[in-house]
């Protein structure tokens, strides 16, 4: 086998993102509804590789968790181009020019949506994300590269051949996807170098890859670390509302990174609260580590220590802490953050407004639960991730978090005085 | 002395950040107009300590030119109070949302812009860089640690001393502003790896500092490489405008980095072009490195080489090629961008769309000259710097490149289905 080379495959991808960046939503779409077809005609191909993926997972160990999300079906496949058909669906936001200005001496100013270029997508072993993130990236008018954990090669290779075919069939540069062949961890090393070519690295995964990524990328990286969600009770919280987001927060989808984490409760609802609180979470059976001042009103509480409150649990665990002002809560969140999401539950609106105003979390929300922390809730889509760090984007990003903005100058001969 | 500590001053920027984000518009103005009056009221001192900047780079034997960009008069320094005097009259990015839209669970979603956090400024020997950053990240709220050239630390420490006093008169956090006062080279290696309180890296100055930033930072950085600005003389360009916008763009200011560098030119308009801009650039003594194709038309000029394609002359000095077809100049342009500026000069609308939509660097223009790639000239106000590279911004940088965007959800109680 020949050597992989990826400065080579780099270089391609910048040359086919050139192609990409002007196809018309019409080509775009033709594309993604024609690789969902093929996807599901050529089922039997992915599924045949996926067993070699599946077989020498159970040889190395993976855990039930990892083998399952490795796992392709027939219906899984199904799923997976419907995901596709539905980043159809979105708007394209190539192309858009928001408003032109008129300067004193005639030029109309103005900025258009242009795709980044080339995305690098580092990820865990989900063959789903492969066929998902290159629809998401060929819709905003990018060319991608992926590297998805090695265990799923075999998934990853096959489903990349059906999409060649079809760019093959449409006469369209193939190298606007690609998938890393080469499964040694020393080509990440290599991928991070190649800022000449690649304009963005999403890193998907646990901590340390998003780390080490950070760390070593000589190209702009998107970073989500982790979520600790924190769910304030002011004062002058409806309880009911108070009781009803909490429960959906914490305990709908305890693994997701918006679920909620920490509780802060202000003392003067404690007791018109907290009893409320604590026969919902005992419902869920919902692990609670309390704070001095609240722990008597659990049965089983174990005493918080620092480290809950930095905890992300993704589990039915919680963290609870009273506190004595609206301040302290701030202040609270504020040292604990991940820049995620944080929600306030208040009815009064000097309270919510400084909440807004005074915490600065990718997704801030009042009286709201934090699962609506996700790109589709809010309207922007399917997810291509969500960034807790400020550049760029903050907090999930839709399509447009995959494109920039130039600077357009339309003139009539005006030169500079 | 005690030693200095990176790690320390980012920390207190951190915590400093926070107030600068709360900071009303009318605060924030109130600041900066004494900040203007506290620079000039105290520039006697200033002068003193810039004395011994220039004492000493006289001594280390410093060229004029940065000499000069060192020195500070009270003409100077009126100067300064000026420009900032011209950032209060910005518009407050900070606290706007665009549009809230309405869910189909009747939560509303917005986006706020907020400002970055704390962002480091590397630069050159400039001490009116020095007062025009602080001023620019207190307007858009944030916290600013600012690496001036070692040659100018008396003068910059002089400086933030001045806006400390303000700071502390209007009882502001002072570590909203520092000025590293350790020159050694080493405190930017230890700069770049505070990524958990630093958010932004701006460099300015030299291609090797930005590529020595770009490869050691773990902070996004802003680039801005060069400007390789291309201007390209379609057949159906009116010559009389093709003329005057090749003369502005590259003469004016042949230094700045919006200048032409590469000027190309449609072989069918080549007859009727070349002679009228022989002549205008032999006027402003431009020395020229020409095509095959175009050489005969000078009377002086040199043949260009592969070189000449990629220099940034920023001086009187252009290369010229002559090009078969639209399509050979869209694949010059696209070959040796720096994706900075382009200039197309046609009467044609398709030609003219074409180009605005094919050539994506940070700045596209039609029939205008390239002189305008600048925050001043495109509306922006005061400009931070320019960028070269997508991510974040792209092109010229004003206030709002120094903020990002948090969601808002204002619900009423929903919870996620």
């Amino acid at each position: 086998m020949k050597k992989f080379n990826m400065a080579n495959m780099a270089q391609q991808a910048k040359i086919a993102s050139r192609v990409a960046a002007q196809l018309t939503t019409g080509q775009k779409n033709t594309l993604l509804n024609a690789i969902a077809k093929a996807i599901e005609s050529q089922s039997e191909q992915i599924i045949i590789a996926n067993e070699k993926d599946i077989a020498a997972g159970k040889d190395k160990g993976l855990s039930e968790a990892m083998l399952d999300r490795l796992l392709l079906t027939n219906k899984r496949i199904s799923d997976m181009s419907d995901a596709i058909r539905e980043i159809v669906t979105l708007t394209d936001p190539v192309g858009g020019v928001n408003n032109l200005i008129l300067r004193p001496n005639g030029i109309q100013v103005g900025k258009m949506r242009i795709p980044l270029g080339v995305i690098a997508m580092i990820y865990e072993a989900r063959p789903n994300v492969t066929a998902e993130a290159a629809a998401l990236c060929i819709k905003s008018g990018n060319a991608v590269i992926l590297r998805g954990g090695s265990e799923a090669i075999h998934s990853n290779l096959a489903l990349v051949d059906c999409l060649h075919r079809v760019l093959k069939e449409q006469g369209i540069d193939e190298n606007i996807v690609a998938v890393i062949p080469d499964t040694n961890r020393d080509v990440i090393d290599q991928l991070l170098k190649q800022r000449e070519t690649i304009d963005l690295v999403i890193p998907r995964g646990g901590e340390g890859l998003i780390r080490y990524v950070t760390e070593h990328s000589q190209i702009p990286v998107i970073q989500h670390f982790k979520g600790v969600c924190h769910l304030y009770i002011d004062k002058f919280a409806d309880v009911k509302k108070a009781v009803a987001i909490l429960v959906n927060g914490k305990t709908q989808k305890p693994s997701a990174c918006n679920a909620f984490e920490t509780l802060l409760i202000h003392q003067d609802i404690v007791e018109h609260f907290l009893p409320l609180a604590v026969t919902a979470l005992k419902e869920f059976d919902v692990k609670v580590h309390a704070c001095q001042q609240s722990l008597s009103h659990f049965s089983q509480a174990q005493l918080a220590t620092e480290e809950d409150y930095h905890a992300e649990y993704l589990a039915q665990e919680i963290a609870v802490k009273v506190v004595d002002s609206y301040q302290m809560a701030i202040d609270h969140i504020n040292e604990y953050t991940s820049d995620h999401t944080e929600v306030i539950v208040s009815q009064d609106t000097s309270r919510t407004q400084n909440f807004i105003r005074q915490i600065n979390s990718s997704v801030v929300m009042v009286n709201a639960s934090s699962r609506f922390s996700d790109g589709g809730q809010l309207g922007l889509g399917s997810e291509i991730g969500i960034s807790t760090s400020k550049l760029h984007a903050y907090g999930p990003m839709g399509l447009s978090a995959l494109t920039t903005e130039k600077f357009i100058v339309l003139g009539d001969g005006q030169v500079r005085s």
